[in-house]
């Protein structure tokens, strides 16, 4: 009776997901303590203390009714006024409060621009690895999502690969930085080229390709590097934000998109996003959330306590013997699975109720993502079932 | 650059909001207290002051972690279960945690559910008149909308109309009681003879046809009167439910859906249902006023300040002239409009500086909505120029 689309998404259902039900079938099993869950980003560190205190200030100190009520689809303009001069002064960009959108988190945004932008059969390009929900955010508007090898090298976009892959069907390009599943950051110097390659290709096509960003793991990075703005390389880009990881509020569905006024079709890509906002039914942003995070511009998680876990289990997998990329951000590390069949490994690993993510999830077999976003503990206590893991299968 | 489909909603982009955003100009023009807007369906009754305290406590005595983090996609199981419990009490009902999804408000629970069950070309039956968004939410999945023409005699479904217009492409009838924008309750004898006529259709065609009721306002009930609970009279029924005005926070996005057991393809209807939440990119309905609603089952936004404006307006309205049916729901007046062009009667009435919506926008050309959810003193300020439009068109 459910549609024929649905039937098939119900049959083949998130592997990550599925992984989360034995995580807790196993914690009934053997006790929480002792089930070493990596398989989902939900972040394990608290939101900062101003998150708390701006819920208090506003709904001491702001109508309940405006706090709580609708306003333009959008969502509250002085929100996005805040937004866009945080924006600019740490990026020296020179967004204006129209450039913004609220949205339901950062998979809200991302829905909102596909719809925006696809008509049947226009193609998006995304870089594997990557989060397989692209896939499904692509395809509701009934686009191609075309798919480029994963540089296993470095993980770094492969460029050659790309330009080769571009059509007069490319309809956006969608990358993911810091990435998940690799917590590796896509440098100055691959954007600026893949931004050359774009603009190349525009002009032999005469089309306009968008290059959207999805970064909800900006501010997860770690030793100082430099995670690119992606609009001072490239005019027609939009950027998707979300406050899940920044500060920890995954459940409150709270991003924004930027679109800013050197996009090509600027007022039409405002007006549609707007609607489109509307019309699937996300209507606004969550408005006390709004508020709140326009009082956290300044906030941030206990970026240490990620960087602590990164730490430890790079440094001991790899003194094992595995092979990984050290991320520079996000909360994940992208393993070489020692098994050559990703699957085989990760079924292994479940037998030392270690639960991790197989690469082909992410378009990349052969590897397997470990979500660090977990107690120090756990890593420690998890760690002996890593070495043992490797010895038997080498 | 943008889709084609979004070309079109830009182009002739919702009529509500364009009244909206005229009422911002002609507040500017003449004062915000000069200006009568009764046209959006925005609360003007504080929530009630149990959700500001649900909320200090919730921030005071949970784990934020889990308060703000992701959970299950259908929501938190102790919220869920709670809901059942308050309809089950309510209403007599046998509903389990597991037949309650928690979504991001009725318009993202009605996307949900139309992307579960629609293929391309299923048609979605509805009664004019009605909220114009229904058209766009089942164009989302390619459906086709069917209207069945309004009953103007007293805005019940016309039922026999209705019987000719269900084939086997039926997938879904969708209604909406108390009614946006007649305020019309949909009475017990309306549902049973509508259920009747759906199980002949089904065995028919030996189909499956969903009864979909999208209930926002079934809390603004005035008179005692019933407001039938569908699961009750036909099986196959889903119930979508917000909070946005039994509540007033419309802006927080907080509602659910009801599939209940005994639904044809149950097991499915579930699992794909929790997907599509997943993959439309609302993820999970908002976590913390998930919370929230979950400590305000009982709690109730002032109804007798809104029947008091119902009371002014609707007595005034007919003592001048005006025709229209005593709402006994939600906070909308629908008039005839003493001209034969509700869009030339709506635009005369902004020179009184009065905003109301065209019948046109809910597919009932000759009528006019008013939105009473407004303060008691811009109802009184604004009866001179109703009956000053009335005595210069008549």
């Amino acid at each position: 009776m459910i549609s024929r689309t649905m039937q098939q998404q119900v049959n083949s259902s998130s592997i990550i997901r599925a992984m989360f039900e034995e995580g807790k079938r196993l914690a009934a099993l053997y006790g929480a303590d002792n089930v070493y869950d990596f398989s989902l980003g939900n972040p394990n560190v608290e939101p900062p203390a101003e998150v708390k205190q701006a819920i208090m200030d506003i709904l001491n100190e702001e109508n309940s009714t405006t706090v709580h009520g609708y306003m333009n689809n959008s969502g509250f303009e002085d929100v996005r006024g805040a937004i866009a001069a945080s924006l600019n002064q740490r990026f020296a960009t020179g967004f204006a409060a129209d450039d913004i959108l609220m949205t339901v988190g950062a998979a809200g945004g991302l829905n909102v621009i596909f719809k925006t932008l696809l008509n049947p059969e226009d193609e998006v390009l995304t870089f594997a690895p990557f989060f397989g929900e692209y896939r499904n955010y692509v395809q509701n508007y009934q686009g191609q999502l075309i798919v480029v090898s994963p540089n296993t090298k470095d993980f770094q976009p492969n460029l050659e690969e790309f330009k080769e892959k571009i059509t007069p069907r490319t309809k956006a390009v969608l990358i993911n930085s810091p990435n998940n599943p690799t917590g590796v950051v896509y440098s100055a110097e691959t954007i600026a080229s893949l931004a050359d390659i774009l603009r190349a290709k525009q002009e032999e096509y005469g089309t306009a390709i968008y290059l959207i960003g999805d970064e909800p793991y900006r501010e997860l990075a770690y030793d100082q590097v430099e995670v690119p703005y992606l609009t001072k390389y490239y005019e027609n880009t939009i950027v998707g934000y979300s406050y899940s990881k920044s500060l920890s509020l995954p459940g409150e569905r709270i991003g924004y998109l930027v679109i800013p006024r050197e996009a090509a079709d600027y007022e039409n890509l405002i007006a549609a996003a707007n609607i489109a906002n509307r019309i699937l039914g996300f209507v606004n942003a969550p408005s006390l959330f709004q508020r709140v995070i326009a009082k956290c511009l300044e906030a941030q998680v206990d970026l240490e306590g990620y960087n602590r876990n990164r730490e430890l289990l790079y440094n001991a997998l790899v003194s094992y013997g595995y092979q990984c990329i050290k991320p520079e951000g996000a909360f994940y590390l992208f393993i070489k699975t020692p098994l050559e069949s990703d699957l085989e490994f990760c079924t292994l690993a479940k037998s030392k109720n270690i639960l991790i993510v197989p690469g082909t999830s992410f378009a990349c077999p052969g590897y397997a993502r470990i979500a660090y976003c977990v107690a120090y503990e756990t890593i420690e206590k998890a760690l002996p079932g890593f070495e043992a893991l490797i010895n038997e299968v080498s």
